[in-house]
């Protein structure tokens, strides 16, 4: 297949680029840099089955030759209000490139007829109050909270794609992918494990806002890019609804913290930092929509994850 | 003020030009008419104070002169499936509205230090498991419900008009408006007392969806219009946060049939039909913030309220 990806200079989309070229695919990235990273893509310079368009889909795509596959993965993704490429710095692109880098994705897909997947989030469930999530559950999120240029945008992102679905007859999928970490993650964008990471590996205290005891579930990258290829290659009933992708092994940010101190020897207290408004405080994937439908589930144990990671941030710290 | 009014000729954007316009104040309205009504604006043709300009403004808006303040009223908003006027029959412009068309207006509101109000709806609520709503409840609207077209739009509407204000300073409203009825209700748009007044004056049988044990709260349109006009005036803290405008007379969608019945004469009896997926079950506005805000509370009767709707549909019967 030749397959159009938004954002693929990102965390995700240069892995997700890797795999399906790996795959035999060919593959158009379009990015425009602006939490993406060329060093994510240098590697595949030259390479006649890979093509990067400094392009805003936000405001405009065009991709000459065929497409048979639009993997929309272009936004801002950490909550982190500190970091300049975290979506609280970046409100309206945020906004933009969800409501109108789907649509003018979803038109791509629908001109050309073809296969079309949506990056969605666990954060659409926002601060859940059901525990753990399934794709059945609503979510709880604020359409004017802080966060909300980041969910609100990805709710959109999901009932366009689903209106292009059951009105256009295009051929959607839509994965809602849950914290994800690994090699490539920004050292600056402010989420946890690259924070952590940059902190211990200089000798630093890590930073933990509020109490720490917040829960996540970290996926692997490898994982993730697993079930996303998946996703996109299923046929059959229910390849149309939401799945959620990601590891329901849950932990405290607290716990994940010590587990990088120890991995990399880090003798320097915690430091404790006023907690983040909105921060939800459980998140935890559902999967069984995944395993039943994909035949996926994480298999990188943590440990195994965070030692591939901390040794591809050993080279910047 | 000279005003920009989108969806000015439509049931509520009809009526707010006109209180706007006896209030002194020079309109230009931008409707695509794709469910608005010429017929609601021609009793102004020829006004000085009056422009009408058809374009759709998910696509482009231009206004010449200046512009004073930007009020986005454009939107399909009745929820029948089996109206061609309902946001189900129009999924896709319905999103683009919510989403290019409240960019596109809040672009224009910022360029010009114009100021902003935003039409937002009690449907952000979705089905609501708060009762009453007041506008800290944040909702229970299935992303990808059949529904989801005309909420999320809605939700992502009020997430970029708060980003406008937060990071661009932009001086906005939102108004979360309830059901409201009146005259110029589309008689074929397959709303609730539209429906019930075109049946009953015809000697039919009304049409219930459901058991009609499902409430709302009906506003007259003079109220819901003067809630509107206080909101686009107001000064000082809070006018900025979501303002609910509607009536929290509650009843039954029966006791509603019932009603309208007695008023018109009509003995048929009531014809009951399948309840409609995702139909909210209650709806009632908590109205404290307008009370306190803007001195706000509805004023109309639903007897009198009802009479002037009949009234003004009996031409048209």
């Amino acid at each position: 297949m030749r397959i159009l990806l938004t954002g693929g200079a990102g965390f995700i989309g240069s892995h997700l680029c890797d795999r399906l070229l790996a795959d035999g695919h060919r593959v158009v990235v379009v990015d425009n840099l602006v939490t993406g990273q060329m060093s994510n893509l240098v590697h595949l310079a030259g390479r006649d089955d890979f093509l990067f368009l400094k392009s805003d889909v936000s405001n405009f795509i065009f991709v000459p030759g065929e497409v048979d596959a639009v993997l929309h993965f272009a936004s801002p993704a950490s909550p982190n209000p500190r970091s300049p490429f975290g979506y609280p710095a970046l409100p309206i692109p945020t906004l933009k490139v969800g409501a109108l880098g789907t649509h003018h994705t979803l038109g791509v897909a629908h001109s050309r007829g073809a296969r079309y997947l949506l990056a969605s989030t666990s954060e659409i469930y926002g601060d859940p109050q059901v525990h753990p999530q399934d794709e059945t559950y609503v979510g709880h999120v604020d359409p004017i909270g802080p966060r909300s240029v980041y969910d609100e945008a990805k709710r959109f992102a999901e009932a366009i794609t689903m209106a292009y679905h059951r009105f256009h007859g295009v051929d959607t999928r839509i994965a809602r992918i849950f914290n994800t970490y690994g090699p490539r993650m920004r050292a600056d964008d402010g989420r946890a494990v690259p924070n952590f990471i940059t902190q211990a590996l200089a000798g630093q205290a890590l930073t933990v806002y509020g109490t720490g005891a917040q829960t996540r579930s970290f996926c692997y990258i490898d994982d993730l890019i697993d079930g996303l290829v998946r996703l996109l290659a299923a046929e059959g009933p229910g390849v149309h609804e939401p799945v959620n992708l990601g590891n329901p092994n849950e932990m405290t940010v607290l716990a994940l913290a010590e587990r990088i101190n120890a991995l990399t020897g880090n003798r320097s207290p915690i430091r404790y930092e006023a907690a983040e408004s909105d921060d939800p405080q459980q998140r935890q994937p559902d999967i069984a929509r995944a395993r039943a439908l994909l035949g996926w589930s994480p298999s990188t144990d943590l440990d195994a994850g965070l030692r591939r990671t901390v040794d591809s941030f050993r080279p910047r710290a």
